[in-house]
């Protein structure tokens, strides 16, 4: 199964004509995350025919209203489109608040069950785990506390081909042991090495969601190697000394840690309103790091 | 001056990838009005370059969040465009709990001053006055307490043309009278009859913005002669049922509305997510009132 990214919205703190405020919906394996939620959220998902109800967790990067405002359109909707399947939202402390004191006019009583799971942690610190994939927060350096999420398949069991299976006649208990990496021991005791019966996983694939930071280089290292990197690039670099003021990142910068981190492919996005083209940010980027994309609402990135 | 509504959002309940939730903008002689503010409002403003600041009211007819939900946006983007002017907002009971409670999270201090009338009166009430309109508020049928809005031109002064002017010599202080009605008086005693000295002025122009509610005849005297009328129209005819007990409008009843209070025009909106297409609703309406169109987003109606 394909893994994609769908941006969502695009714009930093004041939404445009063509970019609605920070929200993604992340595929990953079947799996359905929404990643922060600005106001319209509801409405973008409709545009890209995501299934609303199969989103299993939402994550919200931090307390700007750009970031979050469309929580309570969302959470609205699932309850009138009649949701049951559980709602996991993993924000930043005070967030349960917000939501709960609005829920109280929205709604009488949600027809599913919402877990609020607060982000505390310094650093990098797994908040989710199922059986393909670990969900981690990274601490980030805002104005008020931010964390970055870290979205990463678990290593895969290596393959067999049917070749193999019916070459050996394999049971499905030898199966299960060749694809941890363990060898063969025939009965007449001659012995298969794994590296002769399997085929080498795919490596795992990985997205990383840098949100609104000063630049932070030495958190490249938590996501080293990884596949896909979006990086908040508000400004261009010519307007660092604003960047900084604001606690924001820069084009360049975006591309530097895209380099730190060995990424695969960079996508730049949260874009100051003051831009009416995004042409000169993705240049500046590119110069240091060629795979850069700069994204419009509704993109979608397959990784 | 040319007055104009323009349909920011036009769906019920649910927003569809074409309809954002409720809000309009009524421009009148120079002053901009926000008739409710659903999420994504501040997107919908920018996409008709309305000029933000110069929005002096908002009139937020009930706490259903898809006429609301916008508002935290519209605030903050205010706030961090740096508005002066103040505003004022006239809304139900628990609004301003609502709003303030929001701000807390949004922004330290608002750059501009928020007063809040409360809606609480049953039947017409005039809740703003200047110089040249009137807007009054109608209480509705609804499931929680709701009201219309019913924005109206003063009577328009009698026009004097410059030939009589020149004609009788006129002063300032002659005119003023004569604007107002009075017959003029001569140096010989002769009395020119205001008739034959003035041209009748134009009627006044008015809006009526009938939100949710059950099908309410009776309030149709309020608004009478209307220039142009929009009437909630959730759901069809053959919904009637659906329509009670949701306490909505149908097409057909809308239409009918626009027969008792003798309106120009009339535009039906506020659509169930369920239709995909509105010809239907709409055919249904002119059935009884031809004068009828059913509205889209960003549609602007000049009257």
């Amino acid at each position: 199964m394909e893994n994609a990214l769908t941006i969502l919205g695009s714009s930093s703190a004041l939404p445009t004509s063509q970019r609605f405020s920070t929200a993604q919906v992340l595929q990953m394996l079947g799996r359905f995350f929404l990643i922060d939620c600005g106001e319209g959220t509801q409405i973008q998902l409709r545009r890209c025919s995501i299934p609303f109800t199969r989103i299993q967790a939402i994550f919200i990067s931090h307390l700007h209203g750009d970031h979050y405002l469309g929580i309570f359109g969302v959470l609205s909707s699932f309850n009138l489109l009649g949701r049951r399947t559980p709602l996991t939202i993993y924000a930043p402390k005070g967030f349960e608040n917000i939501v709960n004191f609005q829920l109280k006019y929205l709604v009488t009583e949600l027809s599913f069950k919402v877990t609020f799971i607060e982000l505390t942690q310094n650093g990098m610190s797994c908040i989710y785990s199922d059986k393909k994939i670990d969900v981690y927060s990274i601490s980030l350096d805002h104005r008020l506390p931010t964390w970055g999420f870290y979205f990463k398949e678990k290593a895969k069991d290596y393959k067999i081909s049917k070749k193999i299976i019916e070459k050996y006649s394999l049971s499905i208990a030898q199966i299960v042991l060749i694809k941890k990496g363990e060898d063969l021991v025939l009965a007449n005791g001659e012995v298969i090495p794994n590296s002769l019966l399997t085929i080498f996983p795919e490596s795992p694939k990985s997205y990383a969601y840098i949100s609104d930071t000063l630049f932070k280089p030495q958190i490249a290292e938590y996501i080293k190697d990884v596949t896909l990197l979006y990086h908040e690039s508000t400004f261009s670099h010519e307007m660092l000394k604003r960047a900084k003021e604001t606690f924001h990142s820069t084009a360049k910068q975006a591309a530097e840690f895209a380099n730190f981190a060995n990424a695969e492919k960079l996508l730049l996005g949260h874009f100051s309103a003051r831009y009416k083209t995004t042409v000169d940010l993705e240049k500046e980027a590119k110069e240091i790091f060629s795979n850069t994309v700069a994204v419009n609402d509704l993109d979608i990135y397959s990784f």
